[in-house]
């Protein structure tokens, strides 16, 4: 399946989880059998070959599609969860939400100083959890290779906050002018 | 590699997250690449050519190998969360912690009945969040064939409680004896 058929499996939830925002629920897409692996697939398809040393999937929906693609990667997975769900030492970062902010955090041990990382989540917005994600990794010396999306809302930063970020992004599909 | 070489890849952590629990940590295994590529295809394994037509994955860390147990069967993946994380239309199920209730959610359009489910978790304990999951599945006419963990802790129920569910269960390593 290609980009534009992935799409129509997207369902789009008017007013949630408030009113006026459009919500992207790639559920539909990833339940879908066919959908499911051309969604890895595609995602996973420029890094191969570029020597992936791990994956970082950001908690909850980025585990799904991280542990797929590492899968197919041959490489490890390492998640980035939010505060206090991790059993070892960990690092964190704060970043900030429409109202008030949120912490994600990653084992000390997780990644060793110059391993090639990319980050996989299922959407990227304003980037704001890109940016944290991409803050732990780079604490922990990994080079960050790109990053994997679903979906890009370009409207409200999306992909263009990678070029900021220096991090070469591929997303699947946009949704604009909502 | 073999289970026992995946077993000294699980990270035990004393007292976590309280004193006397000895917390087993996958996440050293899943960051492993050769572990977590012979986890998911362990995990995977009886489960070919089983007309397998979806993974139930529960949230978080089933996620992980339950994306990449999906991909590799060549079916969605369909998520079990915590309450209020589905976008769409839901269905739930109470159960018991230690102290308290928790609730589980699947999206009501999720499965079609009589779809043949395998359910996917990193770990069974005493079997009250596989039992819930369960009663999700079976409540929208799915056919649960079976459950794949990678970690069994018998002293506390484990896969014993799959046979008082009637479902066969698969998982890689036990620890036994805390």
């Amino acid at each position: 399946m290609n980009n534009e058929e992935l799409k129509a499996l997207v369902r789009t939830i008017p007013d949630y989880p408030k009113p006026g925002i459009m919500f992207r629920d790639v559920t539909t897409l990833i339940s879908h059998g066919d959908g499911f692996r051309a969604t890895i697939n595609n995602m996973a398809e420029p890094f191969f070959e570029r020597g992936i040393n791990a994956v970082v999937g950001i908690e909850a929906r980025g585990f799904i599609l991280g542990g797929a693609i590492a899968d197919k990667l041959g490489v490890g997975f390492v998640p980035v969860r939010k505060k206090g769900k991790l059993p070892f030492e960990t690092i964190s970062q704060t970043y900030e939400l429409e109202y008030g902010t949120d912490e994600l955090e990653i084992h000390k041990d997780a990644i060793d100083a110059g391993e090639k990382i990319l980050i996989v989540d299922d959407l990227i917005a304003t980037g704001g959890t890109l940016e944290a994600a991409s803050k732990l990794v780079k604490e922990l010396g990994g080079d960050i290779l790109g990053a994997a999306f679903i979906v890009d809302l370009p409207d409200i930063g999306g992909s263009q906050k990678c070029e900021q970020l220096g991090i070469p992004c591929h997303a699947l599909m946009a949704f604009e002018g909502d």
